[in-house]
């Protein structure tokens, strides 16, 4: 049998941690093989959920510590919390080569931070990048940056492009994957300089590991037609959020709009099953998990406020890169 | 009897023009009175459009006119076309206060250029914003810029905040505007330095035309809760685009899940009542008409592709701007 997998997982953050952490734990557990849980928390909360949900011995450890990193902690105040945290005890196992992947739930700027501290950069890569998997027509994008760094050049970009096609590779091992910038396209004058410098660098001379496609507007991120979008953090924040809230209020208005007679409730009674598997194409548990891009390991940030559904995709995700080699691909791709 | 309110219409921009802009003015003038309607284009084409939907003679004047700007013209093309375009016709008669407003579903950057070529900017503000409402849980926002400035200054920002007020209370007449910054919220830095340093100015000394609330995250554009979330053009136009995308995205994947089977089909028809009350709030001609403000005239705007329910709403904007005396507004909040 192969070497085990080895997950380090943060169990203390996020919201309903750390019984949403063992509970994805549990589910991902049972799709998968040969993955080992390295957990990091409390072992007084943490026992009686491994009982509840009959974790087998051989698939986890614990390291015990009762010190953790809240969610209102600033990145520094977290990092100042000291090296025996479950979030720098994680990370720490990472570093020190007994995990292939760190996850958390808790303080994305403590994650960033602390990861930053402790990880090296990929050689020739200045800036990590925060990047997503997010739905579309034909499957899934991954958009990035979205919120690592406010102000990128076009080398960040470049970089990011390079980045995004490492990881759609590892986690889709498909064909070349086609990338585009993320820009406006009011009138002549298209995007700040940085965007259309960038644009001139990679339509000149096309970059073996992605198919350059220019550049992409907001509306058409969830066509399908590219396959990695790419933004400077602020840029790629906005869009990102924005999509989110429009997405909550279709949401909440269709289901104002279905339950607002007699009538509406008895034939979305008829419907559940294709309300259903629309709302479940849609669930943004399925697409659970950033990823943290640039350093020599990876990292990644479960949402905080997911359940334990989303938190074992984002287990899913995390088993996914390692598999397909993501560290090794971006080395490649940057050379 | 009231002097009517006049609005000079480019009856030749946009798709399927000039029949949705005729169709468009016959709703209109059915549920407004005292309008009219200086129209320009070419007679051949509109006499007997106007002979279809049966608009009286008092209430609009035809100048005829067989040049147009063409959709894909660029703004210095469409203005070198000369001043004998419809476009160019309409927009000199509100220069000459033959008109209060003028609309157009045409080209947007040659709207832009051949209005800034005629008409003044308001004293004080030093670029025109691009501006358009926006549905939230609670009503109609407004959000600017749209894509008009891709970089701004804080004083572009304030200004575009007490324009942004001015034309919510045109148009809604209500208490003082709440207004908003639209940001990232991601870790301690948030956004860049002319966001925080226009939150400064906003935050010491509140303004007296409307209540400053600090920044808002994309996911919160559509919660209601601020009136006027303001942007530089770039930023804008990003979630405005990806808005409309998640947006379409939802409604084709719905249809799709409602559509999949015989009992979905079924149920759909008895719930039919329901969805469309869903659709007719979302439904985006309901919100069209983004509105050019800085310039001392109303230039409206028509989505190219809206059909001649949303040229009438937009129709409805220009009656409503008119009425509520934006300019004066705006002009009185910037002293």
């Amino acid at each position: 049998m192969n070497n085990p997998i080895i997950i380090a997982v943060d169990a203390m953050g996020g919201d309903d941690s750390p019984k949403k952490v063992i509970e994805g734990i549990s589910l991902h557990s049972k799709s998968s093989s040969n993955i080992n849980y390295k957990i990091f928390g409390n072992e007084t909360l943490l026992s009686p959920l491994i009982e509840k949900y009959k974790l087998s011995n051989e698939i986890y450890s614990i390291t015990h510590t009762d010190k953790i990193v809240e969610g209102e902690d600033t990145a520094l105040s977290a990092a100042k919390r000291g090296k025996d945290t479950s979030l720098w005890l994680s990370i720490e196992s990472l570093k020190n080569s007994e995990a292939h992947a760190v996850i958390s739930a808790g303080n994305t700027g403590a994650l960033f931070l602390i990861s930053k501290l402790n990880l090296k950069m990929i050689e020739n890569i200045d800036k990590p990048a925060l990047s997503a998997l997010w739905p579309s027509k034909k499957g899934m994008n991954i958009v990035l940056d979205l919120g690592a760094n406010i102000e990128c050049s076009s080398k960040n970009l470049i970089d990011f492009s390079i980045m995004g096609s490492a990881l759609h590779k590892a986690l889709f091992n498909n064909e070349i994957p086609k990338v585009a910038l993320l820009n406006i396209g009011s009138e002549e004058i298209k995007g700040n300089a940085i965007i259309k410098d960038t644009y001139k660098i990679l339509n000149e001379k096309q970059h073996p590991s992605f198919e350059f496609k220019g550049y992409i507007e907001g509306n058409n991120i969830m066509e399908g037609d590219v396959n990695v979008i790419v933004a400077d953090g602020f840029t790629g924040n906005i869009a990102l959020k924005t999509a989110e809230g429009t997405s909550n209020f279709i949401i909440s208005e269709l289901k104002k709009a279905l339950s607002s007679s007699v009538i509406g409730k008895l034939s979305s009674l008829i419907n559940y099953k294709n309300l259903r598997n629309f709302k479940d194409k849609l669930d943004p548990r399925l697409y659970n998990g950033a990823i943290l891009l640039g350093l020599d390991k990876p990292v990644i940030k479960s949402h905080g406020s997911t359940d334990s559904i989303g938190f074992s995709n984002s287990l899913k995700v995390c088993e996914k890169i390692i598999k397909g080699n993501l560290i090794d691909q971006i080395k490649n791709n940057i050379k």
